[in-house]
């Protein structure tokens, strides 16, 4: 495809993504697309043969934006340090967005668990990655003394991820931060999120 | 209206009500409830003039009905074992369903949050009330000595709707229970919940 085919494409991902953000898949329509891109109805059809491919092509996109925000996110001196450099980003990130479109992933889960196996699958694999990167995260965080030891790192990934997309549900819904920041400010007490920069086997000499 | 007339809108309720849990409120049109309930197409008019009334009878009927599972689930000998007793009976009713429909206020505030203020604000009613009712079990339990008592009532009741959401959420797109059951594994872990039969202030001589 020619630089300008791969900037037209790009293009109605973002805008059909943001479409379908607000509304849901089941309810955006080619039409939406066609009008919100102000392109011809060929032109969409040719980057994207039905809404089916568009739908993979959008969750595929945001797996991959979503993908590299984690791994920028979950970043810092310490294991410690990198829970709470994501917990804050994961705020901004919504409130950047002014909570209107919520998770991505989690919408879709709700939309298509009971319906369509081929996209939940899609979606499964994106939550299986996020727990395994935050286990990660905590397990590295349990052995460096910065969270509790006493609860498998796998059940604290799984609540962290359950505690975030119940917290950005509660704050899309009343369109403010306070139940995602109260979420995850009771995440750390409950975590024993230590941040400060303690000395760990892992990160010993980073900082 | 006739006795018959009040089992033929609750037929058509409680048949619109598991085709709006698997698809959604936009998914669904009237023709799949006609289809559904083998009734004629005038005989749904009759009893819901339009989409919207029929989707509004569907939340306050489902509203209804969590507020009297929430009053049946939450009780036991202390307040602690109404917290048990409540999670319990929560898995159980997922269970149930084969994780099949999940939370029908959780998927609606995910479909209709950035779309529809007056149902969202039905949502936000019974998300209002959810908490509330969690809260006060919460804060007795905390008198009792059977919660933490280093975080609010409102705080810990706030986080156990997140994860419980979170928890349907993932149970369902993963159509086992595992999730939701490690979900709330971890919040008693975290409440530090004694279900033990303690005398408390409020309870005593009950049990």
């Amino acid at each position: 495809m020619t630089a300008k085919g791969e900037l037209t494409k790009r293009k109605i991902l973002e805008i059909a993504t943001s479409l379908v953000n607000r509304k849901g898949f089941g309810a955006t329509t080619i039409q939406d697309v066609i009008s919100a891109t102000g392109m011809q109805k060929g032109c969409i059809y040719f980057h994207f043969p039905d809404k089916d491919a568009l739908c993979l092509a959008i969750l595929e996109n945001a797996r991959e934006d979503f993908l590299l925000f984690l791994d920028s996110a979950l970043s810092g001196d310490t294991p410690g340090a990198c829970l709470e450099n994501f917990f804050r980003q994961a705020v901004e990130k919504h409130l950047a967005a002014g909570f209107i479109g919520g998770c991505i992933f989690g919408n879709t889960a709700i939309e298509f668990s009971d319906t369509d196996s081929r996209f939940a699958a899609v979606i499964e694999r994106v939550f299986d990655d996020w727990i395994g990167m935050i286990r990660r995260t905590v397990s590295a965080a349990q052995d460096a003394g910065q969270v509790r030891t006493d609860i498998p790192a796998a059940s604290l990934a799984l609540h962290i991820v359950a505690a975030i997309e119940g917290g950005i549900m509660l704050s899309r819904l009343k369109k403010n931060e306070e139940s995602m920041r109260q979420c995850l400010d009771t995440v750390r007490t409950f975590l024993q999120l230590q941040t400060a920069d303690l000395p760990s086997p892992r990160t010993k000499g980073e900082s």
